[in-house]
């Protein structure tokens, strides 16, 4: 049977962090997904002012500290990305992959970082579209698959399913050097739409049209509502309450992904009152 | 005329200071109200570990790094006790002692710290009973006053009053030595109720009664719905929405005077939101 954690934590910006050290104070047994760089936007702020207690500092500086918080604390970061988090009655199950995570209680800190959807993105999730390329890969084997990567962790995805695939065609939505096996086709354009009938069966870019029978979009983090079905969202936010309560029991949210504003202290603040509503929600259940 | 502020905070603890930073980064002319040495609650404390960027650290090692950030970013903090403020339409008036400062918005950070009123407190207030001392001190000339002192700027006023009244009971709410004229008799006694009929006559304590034409109150903060005619709590903290919005257009409130959880970093998070929310009206009425 699988552990099963008090408090499973989405996102390191200044929300998840803050979550995971009052989850912690309060002796709760917490889990803190995400990655050890923290946060792409804290990292790249080149300077910030308003983080009180830190006059002046940089994103990297800033980072630093909280890095340095949470090591004092011995919270440990898994690096591992979340795709899809199910309510099970009791306790939610957090899959990544082929691993599914178990948690009396989630805290969603997954910022404003996401894109838009593709068109045709949602209508065809489970009937071609995915998001876990490794998960579903056995599904398609001997198949054509196309993979959006919006990261270099996406790469690994790409060579793993070109081993099964009968086509592999990645579409790199970043700069750089490609780390990919030589039968991954490279396609360097811009993906505009998702097109099947009962099952995807194309995907139309910008010059080129591509015969597919799946695609996996691999982002660095997934819209609120893709990742927890059912979760009430108001314009593109997650729905919560001045004690940061979601609309579904036990799940809790924080951070830009409940609305503006985007700040960093804002988001640390929150993270706080989820991680102490989270245990006092724990303790009610006993 | 009086200067027009945008901004005036009352407070300084993590939610004033925190939305005196964010204003001021703004552009906004900003007020701030409090005391140097920020918060008795932060000054005391001996331990704070969920403050994110600052592990184990102790409350005046905070308070140095927050009053660095103020000075860093030269935000003075106005020592004066604001014993009312009035919505009067597309302004504030915030009142102390016989002045009165103007600004667009305001925004409370004034903490819990306030104690429980006496007996007849409410009753009597504006009929004897009194937050200012010195502003109401002309009315009590050649008359009985007692003056209920919960810290050491109000021996001040007390002595200052001494000059005018026909006698001044001193009720001091602290241990100290007490720097008081000879004329200002000290009762060291427990007040419980404020007695009288259409006007104040009679302040009961544990062990005596006293005569008395007026009864002060000073204390460090006073209650937000004193301080505030109109206000709309909700139990004992005022209650505003996720964007530290009040009943009162224009009127912000942020920290513990909002709602628990009591932590310094919900309240610096609060304090943000309220000063950018106070920003975005002022614009809105350009």
């Amino acid at each position: 049977m699988n552990e099963r954690y008090d408090i499973a934590i989405v996102g390191t910006g200044p929300a998840g962090l803050s979550a995971a050290i009052n989850g912690k104070i309060r002796n709760k047994n917490v889990i803190l997904f995400g990655n050890k760089q923290l946060s792409n936007k804290l990292v790249k702020a080149p300077k910030i002012n308003n983080y009180l207690g830190y006059p002046n500092v940089t994103g990297e500086e800033l980072k630093e500290a909280f890095v340095n918080h949470i090591e004092d604390m011995e919270i440990d970061i898994v690096q591992e990305r979340i795709n899809a988090i199910y309510a099970m009655g009791d306790f939610f199950s957090l899959m990544v992959n082929d691993k599914a995570y178990e948690a009396k209680t989630v805290i969603i800190a997954t910022g404003m970082e996401f894109t838009k959807p593709l068109k045709g993105e949602e209508e065809f999730l489970g009937r071609g579209v995915g998001y876990c390329a490794t998960c579903d890969a056995p599904l398609y084997k001997g198949k054509k698959v196309t993979i959006v990567g919006y990261n270099k962790e996406a790469e690994e995805e790409a060579n793993f399913v070109s081993e099964l695939a009968s086509k592999l065609y990645y579409i790199p939505m970043y700069k750089g050097n490609y780390n990919l096996n030589t039968n991954v086709e490279i396609i360097k354009d811009r993906p505009l739409e998702i097109i099947g009938g009962s099952m995807v069966n194309k995907i139309r870019l910008n010059k080129v049209e591509l015969d597919t029978d799946g695609v996996f979009i691999l982002k660095d983090s997934i819209s609120p509502g893709q990742l927890v079905p059912g979760l009430e969202l108001e314009n593109e936010h997650i729905k919560v309450d001045r004690n940061m309560i979601t609309n579904i029991e036990g799940c809790f949210a924080a951070g830009d992904c409940t609305g503006k504003p985007y700040q960093y202290l804002k988001a640390a603040g929150e993270g706080q009152v989820a991680a102490l509503n989270a245990v006092a929600y724990i303790d009610s259940k006993k």
